[in-house]
Order: C-alpha cells, then sequence, then structure tokens
C-alpha cells in the first residue's frame, strides 16, 4: 500500500540476497517514454490502468517478465509492484515466486506520505483514502492476506527494519534454492 | 485467514483489555440454533454465506452488533471473525474501531490446520486453497490491508506471541479512550 515503505524494504533485500529489484513501476515509465507519454505520477498511474484495462490484468506483470527475459536476469530476481494475485500468476508460471508484503498502519502511511510530500502524496486523509481504495481495486488485499513473509514497517528506524528484514529473508530463503524467483 | 491464529490473539488481546470477545461465528451458531440448522462447520459456512447472499453483505455485522447491544456491552469489545470492510463499516458508523490482523504464510496455516486435524480442516493443499479463495472473495484482504495493528504469528512460541500482542495493543490503545470500541 502507498507509503508502507515497500521500496525501502526492496533495497534492503536486494542488499542482503545480492539480487536485482525490477521496479513493475518503471517498466511501465520505459513503455510511457516510449510512447512520448508524460512522466509524472498521475499520468503514469493513469497510463497503468489504461493498460490494463486494454490489454487484461495481468499486462503489467507480463511486460515485466519480458523485461526480465531481456536484460537476461537469472536466479534471483526482486520485483517491487505486485497489485494483484493475477499479476503473482504471471511469475509463479515462470518461477518460484515468494510474496514479501510491507504493512504500516493507515495511520503511518498518510503521515509519511504527508511529509515525504511529493507532489502527488495526497493532501488531506481523504485524497488518501481514494487512492487506498484504487490499490484495494487492484487486488492488493488479496496477495497481502497470502504474503509468505510479512514485514511491518512500523515507526522502526531504518536499522531495526533492515534487522527484521534480514531475519525473516534469510528465514524464508533457507527453504529456496538459488535458481528460484521472488516478489515483492 | 483460517489458521493464522485469530482467535488465541483475541485471546489475549481480551485479558490484556479486560474487554470482553464477541465472535461473529458464535453469532451465526445461535442464529443457527434458533432456526434448528446442524452446527458442523460445513452447514455453519453454507449458512453464513446464505444469511450474506440474502440479507447483504453486512448482516452478520448487524446482527452481531444487536448482540452486543442486548448483552448491554460497554467500553471496548473486541469483535473476532470481521471478513470485510462492509462489515467494518458496520461498527465504525456505531464508534472507533482498531482492526487487528493476524498474518501468518500460507505454508504455517496449512501446516497448523494439518496438524489441528478438525473434522473439517483442509485434508490436502488444494481444499486448502479453496478454503483460502472463499475467504478473499468475502473481501477479508482489504481488511487486512488496512489494519491498524498487524499481528505476525509466524512459527513463534505463545509467550512471544503474547508479548508481541501486549507490545502493540498498549501501544495502539495508547491513543484510544476507554469509550471507544476495537476490532479483531
Amino acid at each position: 500500500m502507498p507509503g508502507s515503505g515497500k521500496s525501502v524494504v526492496s533495497r534492503i533485500i536486494s542488499s542482503i540476497l545480492n539480487a536485482e529489484v525490477v521496479s513493475m513501476g518503471d517498466v511501465v515509465r520505459e513503455e510511457a517514454i516510449r510512447r512520448g507519454i508524460p512522466q509524472d505520477t498521475v499520468s503514469m498511474i493513469k497510463f497503468a490502468e489504461e493498460l490494463r484495462r486494454n490489454y487484461g490484468k495481468d499486462v503489467i506483470a507480463k511486460m515485466t517478465l519480458r523485461h526480465i527475459k531481456r536484460r537476461g536476469l537469472t536466479g534471483i530476481v526482486i520485483i517491487d509492484g505486485i497489485r494483484s494475485l493475477n499479476e503473482v500468476k504471471v511469475f509463479s508460471d515462470y518461477g518460484k515466486v515468494v510474496i514479501v508484503a510491507v504493512h504500516a498502519s493507515p495511520k503511518t502511511r498518510y503521515e509519511r506520505l504527508r511529509s515525504r510530500g511529493r507532489k502527488d502524496d495526497p493532501r488531506s486523509w481523504d485524497e488518501f483514502k481514494i487512492r487506498d481504495d484504487k490499490e484495494l481495486r487492484f487486488g492488493i488485499g488479496n496477495v497481502i492476506a497470502l504474503a509468505d513473509v510479512m514485514i511491518v514497517n512500523e515507526g522502526k528506524s531504518l536499522e531495526d527494519l533492515r534487522s527484521e528484514v534480514e531475519f525473516k529473508i534469510k528465514e524464508a530463503f533457507s527453504h529456496v534454492d538459488n535458481q528460484d524467483r521472488s516478489g515483492s
């Protein structure tokens, strides 16, 4: 969910597993550049919605998988930005998936986004709720409910967050060999 | 989700806050007894589905709220078994709600249900996935995504679980006065 800190957690996992992060948002952004679409977040969200409406709920996952193959990435790959179980299926049809969810309470996420204050971040609780609803409509709640690893990022220091992630990821990957792939 | 350990966590919260647990499942069971419906879990799940189909997604929440009022419960009440944001709304229209989610990975939940081995617990991974899908269709993923407190119940001892719950609940309730209500 927005403001949970999933990008920070992706980077931490990347450094722990020495694996690359592929951001589904970046894959959408690349496609937008190719089509000459402006790259502010509002246009990006609209473009991603359009893609999903026109080509199916899993189209961005499919684009991301093509991107991974094109770059010749093998071993563990961290995928940042999964939104639905339809997207999970695209990756799990290709390789082993470990779902890592990052949770923070709505209150914490709202305060975090407010203090980040990017141009597109919500300016009010109502705006925040509308953005949350949009994420939930994709089906992200189902992915969170079925997560293999749950990271709670509630007012922790970066150091404590890192320790928690390290402990849980090492535990989860003790069962998975290095040919497998991971989604976050 | 089934096997996450939400009933154990409800009981722990109950002892910490000295507040009563009202189980939405028990409210359904009571209604089933009134109507002479058998009380095995399969019949109970069917009956609950029928109630929701015939009287709306929030009917069991409304029945639970009536039950709470009838019993004259005031102050904090722990509600065990919320399945959707429609149900959350029934309670939040009545009082302040703190959503507590209990998470465990599918692998852990499956092993827990298998070792519990109640007559109605899943006998195979496929049966387990079907039951999970049913829960997700209610919209429980959205409730988990918007939880105010996330308890991770992944192979912890009861003592460690209790400490985590105690810490997080006390933190969450330091912002909430005693006239408010809580859902789990």
